[in-house]
This record gives C-alpha cells, structure tokens and sequence, in this order.
C-alpha cells in the first residue's frame, strides 16, 4: 500500500474535518485553542526572554518553569495556568517534567506540535500588540457615529 | 518631521504594548480575538465558499449575507452572532452594508485590517483541522498514563 505524502495527508484532514460544522471535533479543539491563555503560554514557550525590549523572538523554544510562566503571564491565577498547563499537556502540545530537586522543579517545554502552533500564536499575540493604536482609533470612530 | 517605516511603527508598538502584561490595552484584544467564533467568522469572510470541497480556500475575500454566515457557522445562536459581528464592525475589522431590498439584504465584508488577521484565523482552523487526528492520539496516551 502506498504511503501518502505530507500534503496528502492534509488534504485529506481538511476533508475529514471541519470546523464550520457545529459536530465536527475541530470545532472544539479550535475553541480550546481559541483562548488568550493558551495563546500566552505558547508564545511564552517559544520565547528567548527577549520579548521586553521589544525585539522579535528568534530565538529557539526553551523549556520554561511553572514560576517563571507564572510571573510572565501576569494575571492568570494559579488555577487556571495548572488546568490549561494540563489541558496542552494531555493535547500533546507541551511536556511536563518534574526534576526531584527540593523542592521539585517542575518545567513545560513545546513539544513539534506545540512548537507548529507557537508560530500561530506568536504572531496572534503581535497583531494584538501591533494593531492595538488602530483599533482603538476605530472603535472611536464606531462609537462616535453610533451614539 | 520624518515618517516612520512600516517597520519602525511595528517596532515602537512592539515596544508599547505587551500582551503579556495583565494591564496592557492589547491583553483585552488578544481575549477578544481569541473566541472561536470570531475564528469562523474572519475565516469564512475570507473563503471563496470552496471549503468543502476540501481545497485550500485561495480566493479573494468576498462579501457575504447575514444569513450565509448564520449557515456556514453552523451552531451559532443569532445573538452570539450579531453581537460577535458588531465587535468585529466595531474593532474595524469588518464592514457592515444594509442595501434597500425588501427585506433589507445585509452583508459583511473583510477590511484590510480584518484581511490581516483573516490570514492568521484561517491558518489557525486549518491547523485545528490538519492535527486533529494527532491530539487524538495524544489525549488517549494521555488518559491511559494519567487514570
């Protein structure tokens, strides 16, 4: 039996799912995804620390720990970083290791497929912060003509 | 006074806004366009209606009824959607059109701000799509080791 190529294999996921239909389970990965946690944690997993003075992140993905995540997400609490940490974990996209230090360290690394939905995510996350000026002056502008 | 270069402007925002900081204006964006339906929508905004066919959507964006959309989003209530749609109007993203039939026909198109993240939803239900198999697989390891 022939094996497909990559892009045959694509070509026939986007047959088999699809996310504009309500049953589909891509619809509810696709919600998953769709969450700015989980968008800030894998941009977060790919960056190279360098992201506050304001240059790109070329750097290449680096394990990070749970403290270090913790303080980089400012916000999110405590459980709600544990569950989505543990969602990406059971999805495949991260891996968790516990290193038997006292006290454990434990530390979340991109795994492939986390590292393909990274690049995704980096760049939803510098639209945001690149478009920002823009929408303000839209939303301006909406609310001035819809009073 | 000089002008900035795209670039330079891409810069300085990227030095003025960060998502990563809880404060930060672009933190509510970046939760605003991390929602599945405004994933579908600006996806579907963007699509020459060829989806389920399978083939990648290469089309021009197009214009599309109220209630196209209410069909292709299969799922979505009425409200969520004509909320989810006046945001987008709102955050200039999309254009809303109301020509005088009868009934009135109402129609969204992308602008090129909407355009611009258009790219990346459309990449970002493709990746849904294209990797849901893999998840799959992960979370059944996962379950198995985690009972």
């Amino acid at each position: 039996m022939a094996t497909m190529t990559a892009a045959q294999k694509k070509a026939q996921a986007k047959v088999e799912y699809d996310a504009f239909i309500a049953a589909c389970p891509s619809r509810k990965l696709l919600d998953r995804i769709s969450d700015k946690w989980v968008t800030l944690i894998l941009a977060a997993l790919g960056s190279d620390g360098s992201h506050r003075t304001g240059e790109h992140c070329a750097g290449s993905p680096r394990p990070m720990r749970y403290s270090e995540l913790s303080r980089l997400l400012a916000g999110v609490s405590q459980k709600m970083l544990t569950q989505t940490l543990r969602s990406l974990e059971r999805d495949g996209l991260i891996t968790r290791t516990a290193t038997p230090t006292v006290p454990v360290t434990v530390t979340y690394e991109l795994t492939d497929l986390g590292l393909s939905l990274h690049h995704l995510m980096r760049d939803l996350k510098a639209w945001a912060e690149e478009n920002m000026d823009d929408v303000l002056t839209h939303r301006e502008t909406y609310d001035t003509s819809h009073p």
